[in-house]
């Protein structure tokens, strides 16, 4: 007799963004004539940079021709001419020392951050930010690393952190011990950063605990202010205790592309109970290599046009336009009267909701008045109730319109 | 204190291909002039089909204007367009029901049959042929379904039933109890393929079992003769026991596009341990929106392309070259008094090494001597000793090379 995993059957309903789905499409089938306004799931809405689309095309064309055509990369870990762009401009660049081994190309960081769980063992207690990106939690649910549920959007056997106003939603390390550790700065889905000392506190931590840290940086891009950090690595020790995770998805518009890339550092390590130290690299490359087959090679090499100065450019000129979608929303907001977090050095932008409404009622009330779709923030963990998120991935034109509207049905 | 997962060091020695991968380079470093074929990795080396091509550039327009962009696909379950063209041309024309909801799109089938056992518990005993796959036993391994090792490429707690030229590569259900049934037909790596009637033995096995088999029918665009089933669910009764797996890499030479699919038919359930019945068509359907993000609009449109009149007509070219590099090598091999089998309706050859020599001895030979790279049969397991895989996918122009010089060094 086959038996599911059951495992799966402690999560609970179904996984945020299908659930925003379904609510909006039933609104949407009560008031066919409503024109909806997304400010929710974190789509991009701008087009590819014209160096990337001319890129794809001669990529296209590469594999229409016998002597140019591209099968599988080898070992699934990606092209050497995308990992080696990589180092040297996201790294490098940086002062950081990556070497292409150590850099691992992916179809996205929702998989990337999935699947990193599977070097680890079972017993493993995992630590994450309250509110927190579900996927840190549901996946390791999924694997068994938890307990049952213990209240709306929490397992027994997890750490939760909370990320509140009081702390400015950066969290100190916890008293008690966790030995995997997710970090997400910018932050999904409050918008928040981390700074280099605040960033060395985890660092220290996990070298004091052996503890490993998963860093999810699919953000960067997003930082104006040049103290902070982009990569956990420009912390001092921070490859001994590190895995990073970068994704094209909002730094270039590749939602829909897919490509994105994991670091695990040579230096990294976990261990087995009888004590022994385990590098983890060798074990990434072998997870890659047995349950992947590398990203498409038109993905790639789009990746790639990106690290060139035209492709620089572009994309710095579309993460402008939504960075001033960020601008107006704060301020729009602010002068409503409203209280809004982030939106400075990240896409998501956290509001408060007025007037003790729980995240959801604000959420439909938001949808049902002024028809425009948010995130609500307990969908992210219990320290999100009151909170909706919204993100800055609209189209300008429809961002002003939302807050328009925003603006006429809720003073 | 971060743990590893201990299954990781259960594993034998690098995955197979990147052991090939290895010798291929030390033999090319001390050779620099040998001019390698490979026969060896199922890689393609024909183009992709012109229509597929057109298809792909209208796409990457697409995506360089606001109006036309594409995100996230809705859930990352794969759009619309391609699974009715799916259903319509896989299932549908061979007069099989499969509804859109049962077809998941993913970026290949090597992910989808290494993710698939995550829906099962841990308990489950595995069924796999002997040689297999070896991506359907590591991930096993990886997730802790099954002991140490036993011996060469066998580990504890799975049922391995050999497959050998005495049953003509289809092994019959086993007499133990298996609770997951892995099954490849067009079979990599024996080429051997199954009928009605074999098949049908399964369907019964694992209906009176509550078992589950995977189906991986990768290379079902192989099949020639009319009346060997393309899919499991040409069985009666097969939806309520049958996952299967197809791949545009060999059907339409997507190995480096990346585009496959899973169909979970609703019908299909495994057991809690207290014995409810669980619907797995929404777990997997959980498991896809949660750790994986869709597949690149591009590749999907690529994929969509095959099934146009014109891209129907121009893949069958393709697969014809191949199939007339099979024909080429089963005759060729077959003159000098080797033993083949395979290569009628499927891509691989498998042949019998000559003299008692061993799967790597022979490798070695064919690599030193004739500077042709094959696969040693003993990496797909025990059974594959005395063996080695040949792959169909070649130029013409190498395979008649290859054939050739192993005609000249070897006769």
């Amino acid at each position: 007799m086959a038996t599911v995993n059951e495992n799966f059957l402690k999560l609970q309903a179904g996984y945020l963004f299908p659930e925003i789905g379904k609510r909006r499409r039933a609104f949407q089938q009560a008031h066919p004539d409503a024109k909806l306004i997304s400010m929710g799931i974190g789509d991009v809405t701008q087009p590819l940079a014209p160096a990337v689309i001319e890129a794809m095309h001669r990529a296209v064309d590469e594999m229409g021709k016998k002597e140019t055509f591209h099968g599988y990369d080898d070992g699934g870990v990606g092209y050497l001419f995308l990992r080696e762009a990589i180092c040297k401009n996201d790294f490098k660049a940086r002062r950081v020392d990556i070497d292409v081994d150590e850099v691992f190309i992916s179809d996205g960081a929702k998989s990337d951050t999935a699947n990193i769980q599977e070097l680890f063992g079972l017993d493993n207690v995992i630590a994450v930010a309250d509110p927190v990106y579900p996927v840190y939690v549901d996946t390791n649910v999924m694997a068994g690393r938890t307990g049952p549920v213990t209240g709306p959007g929490t397992y027994l056997k997890i750490v939760y952190m909370p990320a509140t106003a009081e702390n400015s939603f950066v969290p100190e390390p916890p008293r008690e011990k966790a030995d995997i550790i997710y970090l997400c700065f910018p932050n999904n889905p409050t918008g928040a950063v981390a700074t280099k000392e605040q960033l060395k506190k985890w660092v220290d931590y996990a070298r004091d605990n052996k503890a490993v840290i998963l860093f999810d940086a699919a953000y960067e891009a997003y930082i104006g202010d040049p103290q902070i950090p982009h990569s956990i690595y420009e912390i001092e020790g921070a490859k001994d205790v590190a895995i990073e995770f970068r994704s094209f998805s909002k730094a270039a518009g590749f939602t829909g592309v897919r490509c994105a890339f994991a670091v695990v550092p040579k230096e990294l390590r976990a261990y087995t109970k009888a004590g022994q130290s385990i590098v983890l690299n060798p074990l990434w490359n072998r997870r890659h290599c047995t349950k992947f087959n590398g990203v498409s090679y038109v993905s790639q090499v789009a990746a790639a046009a990106t690290y060139t100065d035209e492709g620089k450019k572009q994309i710095r000129e579309t993460i402008d336009i939504y960075m001033s979608n960020a601008k107006l929303i704060r301020e729009s907001l602010t002068t409503l009267g409203y209280k809004v977090y982030g939106g400075v050095n990240a896409p998501y932008i956290w509001l408060k909701t007025p007037e003790k409404l729980s995240s959801w009622e604000f959420f439909d009330m938001l949808l049902e008045k002024a028809h425009v779709v948010t995130t609500p923030g307990v969908g992210f963990g219990p320290a999100g109730e009151g909170y909706v998120r919204l993100t800055v991935f609209g189209d300008p034109q429809n961002v002003k319109e939302a807050l328009e509207r925003i603006k006429n049905v809720l003073k």
